[in-house]
């Protein structure tokens, strides 16, 4: 498996595009993308788990079920969420992409972020698919990964090549997401392509798995959007022997699709809101993986741990307090922590109580922008990985003022 | 019943002191604190339920496992905690304290509050506890709360009388905690007093059943910290029947140990780490008491309701995130939203969707210091409320560097 270019264009037979339409009043912000493949695709969804849910959730449900899918629509600027014309609105962002594209609605994903409330004018973008359309292609991948980008700071996308039975496939991502991060059995805007020929059912089977160790273990903020949503779309076109069941062709693809969605995840969690800092907890020494992703996940959501590496303070304390907080069982007399970070890692925490440890070179190894947080629980043989980020002035800048 | 002045030491029989031995570097604050009740009282408490605890909590555990106790010592600074001399130095700091009162060591309930993880030193209790017992005095509330005192930016203590059959009694407490706020069936440290005449399981009943609409009911930031604990002392010095079960007199004292944990709970939330406002969260309308509970927590709970708070934004849409993801079943649809303060109310979101608003209004009632949430789930009858507060800058910064 290697790294390529490309991000959700990497895959044959996928073109994308992102324009500003002007949803967003900032006209050197694009914010609609277009992703479309040559040929009709299997498609997996995961959704938010939150109740309240975005329309497009409803609309993009409804037009998967049948497991399949041509092309993925996106705007940013507002979520099309607790509107009262919110499906009609989604229902016709589909429609108009379907009449320029020549293919039935019903093959349209369609997904929507940005403010929670206001409804969703169609007129910029029945204005502006022409352009959108027209701009399609196979390098248009960045103009999408920009075009869905909120508060994001950093486009995100990525691609790897992989072979099944000695055919090259390649499976490619895009994803936004900065704010009311905390996903729960689906997460943020995330949309991957891959030319792998793999039934629709199989590959929904990959999804869900997936997203269990990957999307469902990062937090910014612990708030759980209402429109978050995981799409893969499978055109085949590879030219592998359809994947159907689970064995090595299928632990080929969960592979490369777990390369996409880890990378993405550490992408997310790097660019959270006013983020410094990347923190990648490792739980390790558990009785089970549920123990140990319970684990790792409160200590990356505590904000006392979160605001301690943005000072690059070494205060091992919030970490235990935050696994004794947990709701799981474990014994906390066999704690121990370290602090890692290209500058190097140091134990501060052994049994579950302090040890001498140099302030200085803690100091230096949390100074990084990328943080480890190992904790080694000395009960068992589970671990579990969750990425998060640290708590700054920023985070509160951006959203003590989002919608002016 | 009627708010009167004196806190912890306006039931009858009790003394409190507050001095500086030492702990904290800084000579301007107070760090050890004393509450001395005349005659042995009976004792009821509550605890965190972080699996990682406090030393003291350990040997508080034992020594008011018979019910009773006389006197209350607490040091701030350091929370000895994940010290590995821990037990030993919270037995030390009771045993001082006895010896200097001439009390035994079991009838004394021990707590500490302040950075995780560093030995409790014994010798500056030792050298300060002839003229902490010194100082002891029935004016001594406010030196005890300012001794109690981490990051609080205010002291706080209050009090109210009441009648049982006839017979004046008084209630106060004093209270700390500003940041690691998130009880979970127990809270901060809050030490209360009353001269009323009540049987020890008729008061830990009382307690018990006080702490699960107060305490549990405020987060400033979702951390559960490790050294929570509330106590109550009650010397029965007014002279009223004693109170051994539920009835009129017990009804009429856990509404006075209401009064008198309600307005705690206000000044905790209000004194956050860094806050600029007080959240008060209602939720009515609910199906059961417990999804009233959820959802107020929920919101209170939200990074980006409480960002959106600091900056007097009416992000209602954040409210229904909170609420969509709080982990209750509710009718989305059914939703009704209104933010209302000193400045008026203002109606934002009607039956899960938004409605017209004036932004000029909504700013102006945000701006106020104190923020009712108020939450409609027309779905039943049942209420809760809740106290958090805003998210701002300086939550960040002090917690980017505690220790330092």
């Amino acid at each position: 498996m290697n790294f390529v270019s490309g991000g959700v264009c990497a895959a044959k037979g996928f073109k994308a595009a992102g324009v500003h339409c002007g949803i967003r009043k900032n006209k050197t912000k694009k914010d609609l993308a277009l992703i479309v493949s040559e040929k009709k695709a299997a498609a997996a969804c995961v959704y938010t788990r939150n109740l309240v849910k975005g329309a497009p959730i409803a609309v993009t449900k409804a037009h998967v079920a049948d497991g399949t899918a041509q092309a993925m629509i996106c705007n940013s600027g507002i979520a099309n969420t607790c509107a009262s014309d919110g499906i009609e609105t989604a229902n016709g962002m589909c429609q108009l992409a379907a009449k320029a594209l020549n293919i039935p609605a019903e093959d349209i994903v369609v997904a929507s972020t940005g403010v929670i409330g206001p409804s969703l004018p169609l007129e910029p973008i029945e204005s502006h698919m022409g352009e959108l359309v027209a701009n399609l292609s196979a390098e248009g991948s960045g103009d999408a990964a920009t075009a869905i980008m909120t508060t994001d700071t950093v486009k995100k996308e990525v691609a790897v090549s992989f072979e099944i039975n000695g055919v090259e496939c390649k499976i490619g991502g895009i994803a936004k997401g900065s704010g009311m991060i905390h996903p729960n059995m689906a997460t943020m805007l995330v949309f991957v392509t891959t030319d792998c020929n793999i039934a629709p059912e199989t590959l929904q089977k990959a999804l869900s798995a997936d997203v269990v160790d990957s999307f469902n273990m990062i937090s910014v903020d612990g708030d759980t959007s209402t429109n978050d949503m995981v799409t893969v779309l499978a055109n085949g076109m590879a030219g592998n022997t359809q994947i159907t069941e689970e064995g090595p062709a299928f632990t080929a693809f969960c592979e490369a699709l777990a390369a996409v969605t880890r990378t993405l995840c550490r992408m997310l969690a790097a660019d959270g809101e006013g983020a410094t800092k990347l923190l990648d907890c490792t739980v390790s020494g558990a009785s089970d993986v549920a123990t140990a992703k319970t684990a790792a996940k409160s200590v990356i959501c505590s904000s006392l741990v979160k605001t301690a590496m943005f000072g690059a303070d070494a205060n091992w304390g919030r970490v235990l307090c935050a696994l004794g907080y947990a709701g799981v069982d474990l014994d906390v007399e066999k704690i121990n922590v370290s602090f890692k970070s290209a500058a190097g890692e140091i134990p501060v925490c052994r049994n579950g109580a302090g040890i001498p440890f140099d302030e200085d070179t803690a100091k230096k190894i949390l100074l990084e922008n990328d943080i480890q947080i190992l904790i080694d629980l000395q009960s068992g043989d589970a671990s579990a990985q969750a990425w998060g980020c640290d708590l700054t002035y920023d985070y509160v800048k951006i959203n003590g003022d989002y919608r002016t």
